[in-house]
């Protein structure tokens, strides 16, 4: 080993979800939304000057930020934008969890809490989820250096109620609590209301998912002007210029056609009850999953045998085969329901 | 101030320069490319399926990394690829920079570095820069925790030859050595060939200058595949997926077009040198620029006073008020031709 080895940052990196690219394969592991993304995207594309790709962006991200802000009806200055919610959280992160004490998050939950934590030494406990996979708000009344979680929780889908998670930032006002809203458009309750009322809470948000945008790496925050200014302080030392100029005019445009996001939203939550109730109808228990998934579990059929039949189909899903409560578990994307049916139609086939 | 508030990351941050947005106004100070990306940009945006945002982008931007290392007569697994230079150089402090002992780079130079290992809580030296301003390689032969400098250095844009570089990096085994090269292509000679015969070097380039691309954010680097192997451990533990998908397209189609290329980099190359003799010839010191910059001062004139007169005339350059060894110096990027003679003009008929 070279000398200059010693002093390599050295860590296990995350795993991103297999990202297969066959043609006619359905995929259903990476919570991708089945829809494209709204149509004045495709127009930005025809109509964008590509001259002005010379020119630095505007670093600020003005007029995203200002989409953004109208849409959720909050100041411009209250909005942080970054290269998908994984970048926002990452500088989240790195801005407000420098205790020495441990923060917080759940045992079974997006497992890039715990890499970010390890890369920037952060100490952490990991609060387990309750019985029934549910993050049980009084866990975590107890000092911490910082409270983060999802809701709804991955990859579990299970959500929290206003009122448990106004409990968790109520309790603790001298940390900083993350609300990470990945998918809080599929039947969730945002806790974006919260930030009026307390100084200590920050929501995350993302295009990847009920916009259809994961391709566009697009990620926010929502906060008091103090906080973001502290994030975009961090941010700006990092890197000033992260969303790139015709990102920041694909975003602006999709996130105002708020009839198009009805539409495809309602139509993945119509499906995934209408999924849940099918697979529930051989046998799967499906939790109350609120998310553009659901985690199934069958008494007879191991998931691993299960997901490695169905990627014999071409269907691919998720397993985990860690931790061992849930290596039993499948986590299935909500497809177009044509897509759910075909998958609906190998298991009623295979588990005769 | 709210208990939270303690453990927030406090930094003074890096502040971009300013990015004035006016109708005919000539913008030569951010050191952008006058010229629009190669015209197979335009291409991409029109054929671009707006349908394929749903979906991931390939988290190791694989056709992106192939382009460039077909390019430069490299292996793929050589590339990283980030969200412009700045988002390489961070990884880059991140992952290589963790000694105790301080790192290297010149006290004038590119502030960031600075920024950063503030950030990072990285040591560090600064070290004087000769008396004609110029990087004495001589002086980075000492026990360190690493080395950094631009090559060309900025905002001087004086170079140091190849053996220079060699001899840092020689002379520095147990440590690492990164060539910032982000105005190499104005005329320098690329440290990449050391890259076959040092172990501790890695090369960094973007495509936001010689490639017309600042709006895009596409910066890479060019190392061994083990350095690289460290550098995506770290990426990937800090956001997977940050080049998006349609970046990845244009960039690897923008690098194909080597005519392109070559024909604007000359162009400004041609520029720069007769800018240099006209304004010599109205009795500026120029240096000896290899960028797409030049670096001057005026004896009869403070560089604040023809800034500010300069702006007046909608023609913006860059000042450095601090450090006071420079803050008699302009910046001033190479713009068209047209561009460059209306400052001449300008200059001329104020300094009878």
């Amino acid at each position: 080993m070279s000398n200059w080895e010693k002093y390599v940052r050295k860590v296990v990196p995350y795993v991103p979800g297999e990202q297969p690219d066959r043609e006619n394969m359905i995929k259903l592991n990476t919570n991708e939304n089945p829809y494209p993304p709204a149509p004045g995207v495709r127009k930005i594309l025809e109509t964008f000057d590509a001259g002005r790709l010379r020119l630095y962006p505007d670093p600020a991200a003005g007029k995203l930020n200002s989409a953004i802000a109208e849409y959720y009806g909050v100041k411009k200055e209250q909005v942080f934008t970054g290269v998908g919610s994984d970048d926002v959280l990452a500088m989240i992160f790195m801005t407000f969890f420098n205790s020495e004490k441990p923060i917080l998050f759940p045992d079974i939950t997006y497992s890039f809490y715990e890499v970010w934590a390890d890369m920037l030494r952060i100490p952490y406990n990991r609060i387990p989820l309750d019985e029934n996979l549910c993050i049980r708000a009084a866990d975590y009344q107890k000092e911490c250096g910082g409270i983060i979680f999802p809701n709804p929780n991955a990859p579990t889908g299970e959500l929290l109620l206003l009122a448990q998670v106004e409990s968790i930032v109520q309790g603790n006002p001298d940390v900083f609590v993350v609300v990470d809203e990945a998918y809080i458009d599929f039947g969730g309750e945002s806790a974006l209301p919260l930030v009026e009322k307390y100084d200590n809470i920050i929501v995350v948000q993302t295009f990847s998912k009920s916009r259809s945008m994961a391709g566009s790496r697009i990620g926010f925050a929502i906060s008091n002007e103090k906080v973001i200014r502290y994030l975009n302080d961090v941010k700006y030392s990092f890197n000033s210029y992260t969303m790139d100029a015709l990102t920041i005019e694909l975003g602006a445009k999709a996130i105002k056609d708020k009839e198009y996001f009805e539409m495809t939203r309602k139509k993945i939550i119509a499906t995934r009850e209408w999924t849940k109730e099918k697979l529930r109808g051989l046998g799967f228990e499906c939790g109350d999953s609120m998310s553009n998934f659901i985690f199934v579990t069958h008494k007879d059929y191991s998931a691993e045998e299960l997901y490695n039949a169905l990627r014999k189909q071409d269907i691919y899903v998720r397993h985990f085969s860690r931790p061992e409560r849930i290596s039993n578990y499948l986590r299935i994307s909500i497809g177009t329901e044509a897509q759910m049916q075909k998958l609906l139609d190998f298991l009623k086939s295979y588990m005769v």
